[in-house]
């Protein structure tokens, strides 16, 4: 926590000059930022960074510095360098109906955002969702992917060695689960050409999304025992065939992560008052945007705007927002069912999702997860990053719909012109 | 400001009682959350909201509630259903020295993210580039675009469409750049098939991101010109030929927001002494991750971890997160020069990006973009944006190298393991 | 003209004993196939070489000798160590009503293929567009492409390179179109990152394919302008930014060669006599297969089979069949009219195609072409190459329509398969 | 075989004046091309039909009707309404030595090519290759798929449905394989979302190309056994989600018919006298061109130009030339290796090939496979397919190492032009 403002912090138990001088080392580039003491306290550390910054920039960080975080943590699991804060909105959206295997029931789901109009919008769709019964979700645990990049002499050397992969699957498993309590290897998936072989490891991480976790038990299988056993030489414990946080078709394919599915139907009451549309001019929407606009455009999103929620619902729980991207990818689709109903559904292969770790400990996002009823039970592992997963897909359907609608509307953009940003704008 | 915690906010407005009676109905179900009275103070709003979900989740939001935002003015610019914020953690890095047009000079720049090691592991290729002179780069306004979707009869009203849209620039220029100062209409670019086309407007919006203006000029084209001139419908004022917030590939042609190239030269001593790596190893990560690996897994972003750097700037300086969708795309080269050299370059084609607007008047933001130097001048419209996509530029290459040279080290994840997070990990 | 078989071939000008000895010279390896002497008659240089595989090779090539080209020509114009011919079954589909600008009115069209069932298949569809009146088709040049790649030294330089390109757009236009008569240079598009500078040269090449034309082009402008003028070196003709047979985005936003729509509106009546099907199934398998199906495979292809028709079309007209590849981009639309019609539609970027030049001089290609009544007029440059363009849209058309009806139907396969092969068979 | 010419040709079986009113009624239009008496022999029906196409085309189609077919047979099994053939000029390259496991000797390899400089391109590589000991190739049968697309319910339907064919995948593999002694079912790997599910057939298919077959056998398991016993219904037997001839990034990432790999290595004296070129050149045109290039065209091929040797190797050997789009794609590869030697590769993730079955009975087309020692053998199944991929990647190699040293050399386009194409020339 920040000295400066916050008024329950105790009195710095460094001496005003000790501080003072660091705080010059510091500006004059004598001392780098991660240089500081050891054995200064986290707070006192951030407050001197800080102080440095301000002198150096010529700015006031007062509001950067006043926030309730555990510095100590904070600074050594989450961030290093650590100067205080920034403060994302947070609104609530809900109650929104789930009905999904491990969430089932009524939800009000926190989403972090700066972008008006995302909130108000994406709860229309959870009213018009919750008063159609409730999205059916499905969630698939795919399991988190490392790809370390091997070079070979050739094809012949390629295959010697992916023999001996195929061959020693289970010592394999046994070495790489035997960094953590909480993985299980589920798949080596190779790809190779040239002299360049990648293995791509799948792993179920339980609750965690388990980027980390997947490193390590690949640095392990690598250096342990896949390099001393072929003597082929791994260039990299990343080849980009994992591949994370870059859009891509194996990903696309393979799913990765959580593969989420959420689906409704909505008849023509709750289409023409919630949320102001038809089906017909909803199905041409979808039609013409999701489908032939997104093939147009090259794009690997045949949606409207999953990645705005995402976001939103990822910078609230503690999520890496960075994985934003592996879920910009998916269909969305909008059939016409019977006179003026429609079937609408969404589907993301590449969620990477946590309920533990990352960010998930840190004081706000640990009371969003709780609003969502998300903690983990050790006897039963992955229930909870499940049940995130399942209350996500559902938060990403409502905002789809939403959106959707308001494009069938005739006065949109003047509308929120006009409102100054109170109802939802086309932002995707 | 929250009142819960706060110390300096003033006594409630609403009496007690009715604070109760709302959080109740809100409780009940017989109100929702933004049908709170119009004449209640945002403020006392977001408190009822927050106890009445507190209610209904059996949870204490404290932390939520911790923070100084401005909340009348956040709940309608930035985010509706106002409950508190979401604290991430940011730390800083530098000094950076930037070679750009409208950035030159020495930075230190705020990074907000909750993964351990991202701001360690970029700081140290500060550094890098520091000690080497600085990265030099170049920033290119492409502008911000959106795409209107038309249906027509065919070829033939298709061509008859074009024509005119092709004959009216100036009226669509005159119309668009009407609903506001900082815009301007740079292209109309058209693409067709069936009885569909897409019209993506390209517009220069000065210091703002753009993608709100955009929309509501394109409407105003579309309502007040096109659609009445031609009888051709719109079918949605974004039809995902813009495209926003997805991976694709007309924005990896044409660009979108900030196309950003930054380099630098890497001498042997600061390879190893600063990276501790060295060329050639330098070069074969490059080669087989970046390039073969994302051949490989059908990828768009040929680079380690652009998203990474992306988001946490992004978060810290106000951008919309989900455009680090756009900005995962793009080309990392790493040559090989003299004996033990390298020259690297970093290329993002799809960076949106705003100096004003969105989340950037936010209290943390902008203390994190004033710590930049970045504020907008009236007289030199779209240079502070584009002082902000250099100092961005820059320390992408930062985590780029840093990253990188991180793979060519054989003890990465175990040290990562055994200092609980304290150096890099591999996270791309 | 063989002279194994032929019986209209004069009598063989090298005497019995040279053609023995230069048979034994290819054998033995002391000649290679290409090392014939000069002054032997080009006809004699293919007996010899074909004499002299049948006996390294143990085998009879009577068939491959079989054939009625001017030996002299295709060896010098179209391919290297002659041998003599495949031969490829030709059948006839129409008549097809054509109305496009170059094209209008009832065709006869020719399609080489070894596939069963397309040419029967390719038929029906052609009954069913002439009797619903004609396919409009329109055909866009845009031009043929090459892009040379170049190395610069960075930012700096590529800056300055490609302003000097810009401001010297007139000279390479000159000297570019120096090259030939039939070349008009349109746009030179760069695309850069890190040190890499490619210039995309798109030129209209009137009735000619133009990928040759292009190449030479290309070669004065970079050898007597480019390097010498700005010392930046080109690295390769082509830097696959052209980008020739591959399939490719840039393609697909941009165009290549011609740009081909077609559409047809088809009644109740038609559907079901002709094609045996109806729009609901029409529309459906269009939705499932041509969008969703190529979605979920992560392809460019958004269609049935427009590779098949074009193969054919291209092996009968003298086409590079290599360029199907580009040609199997695009996308079918097949959208519900009123109560039972629907309204269909082709679109195909990127159909590299031309008139003249290539293998359209052989003779049976030549024979092709003049049913079609495709025939350069020097008065009005590129037109038959339109021509040749609107036809094949209007076939490729008729290939989609009959195969997507095709799959609407219950008993396809069995069928397919108890017919031997006499009708069509879903090959996409 | 054509009446016209052909002299060997016994006098046609129809008398003259029936003749005349068949051809008389195809001009009028009351009868269509495939609608001759079925009492026709084929020779007659095509001479029949050639004449009403002269008459009606006011042509001249000897050529076209100048060769040594089975009338009979092609018509029924490779090409509908018949007329006669499209002659492509055959090349030959080679010696080429291959080292595979099903091709282990030098070959002399037919390439059948309108387009002049192939042959002699290819020729050259050839050359280069076997100097240098000869190009190591290995071919995965990967097998041929087939996708049908299915419609449910939604997610519960889906999921049982997946679940049904999970538990009877040894009934479906009885009921596809009981279609065809050849056919061994592989896998069946599902693909879904919303409402759509797509079940991608892989089938072993022995020595035939296997799309045939497939379909017939996806045919028998969706009709007889799928549709019946879960009331989900088949949309349409193909879903491209197969996907057969278009580019996609399924086939890249799981492969479809052949894999192929093959590589050599090339020291200085073959690169610098029988590709004029020397490593550090290739090595950069390789970097720039296939990689760099290809990565900013969006582009799925990573190659210089598989397409046009598979396209000339497809012609000569009967295979389907549409499946050139396939091929397409691909990664070359070149890296340096000592002082002056590179290290070459190339890979195909997806080839389609048969060495029985469609145009490989042809006339021309069956000589063309004997040159190879391509001959099925029912007591090896497949092997005769494996070789001729087998020799398909040898050339490619070839081709690629040729085409890529052509670009390293200053003078290539003038020699080009200069020598009227009788060099090779930069074709991609």
């Amino acid at each position: 926590m920040s000295n400066s403002i916050h008024p329950l912090v105790p009195a710095a138990v460094a001496g005003a000059s000790r501080r003072e001088e660091l705080v010059r080392a510091l500006v004059r580039g004598d001392l780098r930022f991660h240089e500081l003491p050891k054995d200064l306290p986290a707070e006192e550390a951030a407050e001197i960074r800080r102080r440095a910054v301000e002198r150096m920039t010529e700015t006031q960080l007062d509001n950067i510095a006043y926030h309730s975080l555990d510095v100590q943590r904070a600074s050594k699991r989450n961030c290093e360098n650590f100067i205080g804060v920034a403060q994302i909105p947070m609104g609530v959206v809900g109650p929104l109906r789930v009905r999904g295997r491990a969430a089932d029931g009524d939800f009000y789901v926190p989403l972090a955002t700066t972008e008006a109009a995302l909130v108000a919008s994406t709860n229309r769709g959870c009213a018009a969702i919750t008063q159609a019964g409730g999205a059916v979700v499905r969630v698939e645990d795919v399991g988190m992917t490392r790809a370390p990049v091997f070079r070979t002499s050739g094809i012949q050397q390629t295959q010697q060695f992916l023999q001996w992969i195929e061959d020693h699957h289970e010592d394999l498993k046994r070495v790489a689960e035997g960094t953590s309590n909480h993985l299980r290897l589920l798949e080596v998936r190779p790809y190779t050409f040239g002299t360049t072989v990648f293995l791509r490891f799948r792993f179920d991480s339980g609750d965690a999304m388990g980027m980390n976790m997947a490193t390590i038990a690949c640095d392990r299988a690598v250096n342990d025992l896949i390099e001393p056993a072929t003597g082929v030489p791994c260039v990299a414990l990343s080849g980009n065939y994992c591949v994370d946080k870059k859009p891509a078709s194996i990903n696309f394919q393979e799913g990765r992560g959580k593969r989420i599915y959420a689906e409704i139907l909505l008849e023509a009451p709750i289409l023409h008052h919630q949320l102001k549309t038809n089906a017909r001019d909803l199905v041409e929407v979808q039609y013409r945007k999701n489908l032939l606009g997104s093939i147009a455009a090259g794009s690997m999103g045949f949606n409207a705007h999953y990645a705005n929620v995402l976001a939103a619902f990822f910078i609230a729980t503690g999520q890496d927002p960075a994985h934003v991207v592996g879920g910009s990818m998916g269909v969305t689709c909008i059939e016409s069912r019977g006179p003026d109903s429609v079937f609408a559904s969404i589907y993301l292969p590449d969620v990477p999702l946590g309920a533990v770790g990352g960010g998930t400990t840190l004081e706000t996002q640990s009371e969003a997860l709780a609003m969502l009823g998300v903690s983990p039970d050790p006897d039963r592992p992955g229930e909870a990053a499940t049940r995130l997963a399942e209350i996500l897909g559902a938060v990403v359907l409502a905002g789809e719909l939403s959106l959707m609608a308001a494009f069938t509307s005739q006065d949109l953009a003047r509308a929120h012109q006009k409102l100054s940003r109170g109802v939802e704008a086309p932002r995707s």
